[in-house]
């Protein structure tokens, strides 16, 4: 994996202003949205949007080459985009004996900054879950079919927040699909 | 005005993930309100509840000193505040003899980065008018109300993007209060 260069500096802003507005449109989706797993739902929809888009910012300012395996492909979403695009890098561990699942484990997540906690009544809101889809959509871009999910969120409590990526197989993929 | 320090860079992002949550967040809004009156409102509120929040990140962060004027404060959230959450800096004139009312143009806006045009019944939506929100918000927690509006808009065909900022004198301000 090669190292990106740097962005011209004019691209690079300070976070906060994206996680204030990113709180404001979960909110909205609250708000228009009773039950969490609509909201969690409509998030991860979002998400895929914008990262079928973001998939060509990512490639034309990371000067990343082609991954040549899963682990790479972790690598990178973890060491070169979560940097570019939240400020952070989260450590990656793979998870299955068969090398297709991974997890990104962020000790600290930029995109909770102003939140306290999730009120009683949300209990089941996947508050970042517009990550999943963007991982989903730009994956989706480059030819690779992936369930992302969330496995643990601070927010919930949990002692780290920890998205899972599974990389469906092309077989696996077929069946994943007739079954949608 | 003294030059900001540079903040740590692990708070530094590229925009184009904002921009893009930014898209989702107003085609949600417009998908919630028929009228784009009503989507301009919402926007600038979401951008007051925004602004009052991200002062104290601006404060903490920009290291500026207090303004002496109305003049000095335009220039502050053009060259910083600007510079610092959008990546860019507009130009800045004053246009009232009585020195209240500013300008800040900017040739080139980095949220409608990837907005072709308005739809034709979209047209007197302001895309933009969080940022509008966020301005006043930011101001009034220094104790400066203004009102903040879209003069030129480049997705509407004009030839710049112009954002006006009105100080509201003292007494003016009990006024406008008045007729709240």
């Amino acid at each position: 994996m090669s190292r990106p260069p740097r962005r011209k500096d004019n691209h690079k802003i300070s976070r906060e202003l994206f996680v204030l507005t990113y709180g404001a449109l979960v909110a909205q989706l609250c708000k228009d949205y009773e039950k969490d797993e609509d909201v969690n739902t409509w998030l991860d929809k979002m998400g895929y949007s914008i990262g079928i888009r973001l998939i060509d910012d990512f490639l034309a300012h990371s000067a990343v080459k082609k991954c040549h395996s899963y682990s790479e492909t972790a690598d990178m979403i973890a060491q070169v985009a979560f940097k570019m695009y939240l400020g952070v890098t989260p450590s990656v561990s793979c998870s299955s004996a068969a090398g297709n699942e991974f997890s990104l484990i962020l000790d600290k997540n930029p995109l909770v900054d102003f939140v306290e906690e999730l009120p009683a009544e949300r209990a089941s809101l996947c508050y970042c879950n517009l990550l999943c889809g963007v991982i989903r959509g730009a994956l989706e871009m480059v030819h690779l079919t992936a369930e992302v999910t969330f496995l643990q969120d601070r927010l919930k409590g949990d002692a780290v927040t920890e998205i899972g990526i599974r990389f469906l197989r092309k077989a696996e993929d077929r069946k994943y699909r007739r079954n949608k």
